[in-house]
C-alpha cells in the first residue's frame, strides 16, 4: 500500500465533503436552487477578498482572470509597470504584451520581493502609466509581496494597482478596500480548497470605470458581461455548475474556521517548516517569504530530480520542483489550503528520508523535531 | 417526495458513474496518473470528432472555444460570412465584432436551416471572406444545418468552414476528417454528458496554418500554446483537471455503447417526441429538425411561462422555454446526452398534464401512447 498526498501550491487536496459536493447530480444555472448556491458564494467571496465590490466568477484556469484584469482596463499602446520576479509575475508581462500594451519592467532576481520604494521610483518616471501589475504571493519562488505598502505608493495617482492574489488570499491577510487595491484575481485550486475550473475578480469602482473606455478586443472575458449577468444573480455563460457547488461548500468551510484563524493556521505551516529547513541546515530561497510554500535550495551534492523522484516514487509525497532556471535546484512544499500540522510533519519527514537517500548529512529527525517543537510553541 | 429530472438541451443529466469520476481526489495535472488519463481522453476526443487532427481541451464555457476559433484564424478587418438563424449562431456574429472582423450575415428566420446554395450565393460576392461560421444543431431553435452540404460549396476555396458543434457533436453523425470542416468546436456539458466547464476544438491542417497569420490579441485562448503542450500530453494552462477526469470516464461510457449507437438512440428520441407532438395537435418550431432537442410552439390560448412553471414546481420536470423573441412561446425538450426512452415518456406525460392543466384541449394520453408505439417500432 502506498498512500499518495499531494504536497503542491496548486492544485492542493480538496476536502472530501467539497469533492462530494461537487458530485451532485446536475441542476440548471439559471433555476434555483443554482442560484441561491451561487448568490450565497459570491457573498463569502466578498468576505475572502475583504470588499464591497462584486467578486465576479469566470469558468476558466487563474490565468484566464489575469487576462481579463489586462484586456479589461487597458488599451492598446497603455504603458504598464509589471513587477516580475518568478514565472507567474513574469506572466502578466506576457499577457500585457499580447495586448499591445508597452510593458515597464521592475526585474527581480527570483526569490526577492519588490519594494514600495521601487514601484515609486518608476512611477516618478512615468505617471502616466496605466497599471501596476504585481503578485502577492509568486507561487515559483514563495516570495511575499507588500500589497500594502505598494497602495500607499499609488494612492491618490490614476494608476491602478492590480494583484494576482491566485496563492495569496485566503493564506495571508488580503484587504482588498481598505488598501486601495483595483484588480485583483484568485484562482479555485489555492486557498479555496476546491479544483481548478474557476477563477474570480474584483474591482474596485475606479478600476470598473475602465471598462468603458478600454479598446481590448474580448468577449468571452468581458467582465461587462459579468457584472450585468451579477447584478441578476447569473452568469453570462453556462458556468462550471459542479465546481461552483464544490465552491459554496469550501466558503461554508473556510468561513467556520475563519480567515483570521486560517492566516494564523498557514503562517505556523510556514514557521515550522521554516524551522525545519534551518534545522536540516539547508537554505530558503525567498527573501520574503510567505506562507503558501516554503521553497527551499536542495544542496548542490544532490541530484534535485531524484530527490523529488524518490519521494513521489517511493514515498507517495508529492511537493513541487523548481520552473524555469530553477528546475533541479529548488523543492517547494505547498501550505496552501487544506493542510494541518500533521501534515507538515509527514512532508517534512518524506523530505528527510528522500535527503538520507540521496546521501545528504544531516541529524536524522532534526527537522521533525525542530517543526514538532515550532508547532508546540504556536498553541 | 418530488424526483427533480433535468430535461435542458444543456446542463443535462451526468451519469453516476461521471459524478463519482469528478469526486476523486486531486491528482497534480503535470504528473501521472492524470497524464494518462488526459491522453485517454484526447485520444478518444479524435474519435468523437472523427478527425486525426488534434482535439484540444480548455477550461472555459462553450463560448470560450467558439472566440477561440475566432481570435486565432482571422484577423481584425477581415471578412466572415456569418449564418444567423438563432441565439447561438448569432453569437459568432458578436464574437467576430468583438474582434473588428467584419461579419457579412446569412440572416434566417428563427426556426430555419441555411441552405448550402445561400452560403455558395455570398461567397461568389464575397471570394475573399476569410471563414464561414455555422451552427450544427440550433439550441435555441431546434434546427439541423446540412454541414457536409456547406462544407462541399466551400471545398477548393480559400475559406475556412467553422462549425459550432457544441450540441450537435455526438448527437448526429460528424465527420470532421471527411467533410473537409476546418474548425470544429463543443462543449462538455451536452453529448459528452459531463458538467459544464470544458470545451473543446479541432483544427484542420489548413486552418492551423491562419495561428501564424492571426493578428488577434489573445494569450489565454491562444491555441499555439495548446499545440505546443499538447504535444507533450500537456495543458499550457492548470486545466479543470476533476473534469478532464469525468470526461475520460464519459468518453469510455460513450465509446462502449459505441456512436453509431448513440446517433441511433438520439434518432429514436427525437422521433418519438416529435410523434407525440404531432398527436397533440402542436406544432414543430423548426423545418428541419434535429435530434438534440424537440422544440415546439405552445398554443396561443395557453401562458408559456405557466405550463413550464407548472412542469417544473409541481411535477419536478424541468424543460427549457424559448429564448429572446421566442421567451414564453415555445418549449425546448432536451434528448442530448444521458437520456434513454423512459426518460422521454416521462416528459412527454409531464407535458400532456401540464397542458390539461393549461386547459388545452387534447385526448389524454394520445401524446405518451404515440411516442410509445414510435419507440417499439424503432427495434
Amino acid at each position: 500500500m502506498m498512500k499518495r498526498r499531494l504536497f503542491s501550491p496548486g492544485p492542493t487536496p480538496v476536502p472530501e465533503e467539497v469533492l462530494l459536493s461537487i458530485a451532485q447530480p446536475m441542476q440548471h444555472h439559471r433555476l434555483l436552487p443554482f442560484r441561491e448556491t451561487f448568490a450565497r458564494a459570491s457573498e463569502l467571496l466578498k468576505n475572502f477578498f475583504k470588499t464591497e465590490e462584486p467578486v465576479l466568477t469566470l469558468t476558466t484556469s487563474g490565468t484566464g482572470s489575469m487576462e481579463a484584469a489586462v484586456s479589461n482596463l487597458l488599451s492598446p499602446g497603455d504603458e504598464a509597470i509589471v513587477v516580475k520576479g518568478g514565472k507567474f509575475s513574469e506572466r502578466w508581462g506576457a499577457i500585457c504584451e499580447a495586448y499591445g500594451i508597452k510593458v515597464l519592467p521592475i526585474d527581480l532576481e527570483w526569490g526577492k520581493s519588490v519594494k514600495p520604494a521601487d514601484v515609486r521610483a518608476v512611477l516618478d518616471k512615468h505617471p502616466g502609466a496605466g497599471a501596476v501589475f504585481t503578485t502577492y504571493t509568486e507561487t515559483s519562488t514563495g516570495a511575499l509581496t507588500d500589497i500594502k505598502g505598494v497602495a500607499d505608493v499609488l494612492g491618490g495617482t490614476s494608476t491602478l494597482l492590480v494583484v494576482d492574489g491566485i496563492t495569496g488570499i485566503g493564506v495571508h491577510d488580503f484587504r482588498f478596500d481598505e488598501w486601495g487595491v483595483d484588480a485583483a484575481v484568485t484562482g479555485s485550486q489555492k486557498g479555496l480548497m476546491i479544483p481548478p475550473g474557476l477563477a474570480f475578480i474584483a474591482l474596485s469602482k475606479k478600476a470598473r470605470e475602465n471598462l468603458k473606455s478600454s479598446q481590448c478586443s474580448r468577449y468571452y472575458l468581458d467582465l461587462g458581461k459579468y457584472f450585468e449577468s451579477f447584478e441578476k444573480g447569473q452568469n453570462p455563460f453556462t458556468p462550471a455548475i459542479s465546481l461552483i457547488n464544490g465552491l459554496s461548500r469550501a466558503l461554508e468551510t473556510i468561513f467556520e474556521e475563519g480567515l483570521e484563524e486560517i492566516f494564523r493556521r498557514h503562517q505556523r505551516l510556514g514557521d515550522a517548516t521554516r524551522a525545519a529547513v534551518g534545522a536540516l541546515g539547508l537554505q530558503l530561497l525567498p527573501e520574503i517569504p510567505c506562507n503558501v510554500l516554503t521553497a527551499l535550495w536542495i544542496p548542490g551534492s544532490i541530484d534535485g530530480i531524484e530527490l523529488l523522484n524518490y519521494m513521489r516514487d517511493e514515498l507517495g509525497v508529492m511537493v513541487a520542483g523548481g520552473q524555469g532556471h530553477l528546475t533541479g535546484k529548488i523543492i517547494r512544499i505547498g501550505h496552501v489550503g487544506y493542510f494541518d500540522d500533521f501534515d507538515m510533519l509527514t512532508a517534512i519527514a518524506a523530505l528527510e528520508r528522500a535527503l538520507l537517500h540521496c546521501g545528504y548529512d544531516h541529524e536524522t529527525g532534526a527537522g521533525l523535531v525542530a517543526a514538532h517543537k515550532e508547532f508546540i510553541k504556536s498553541y
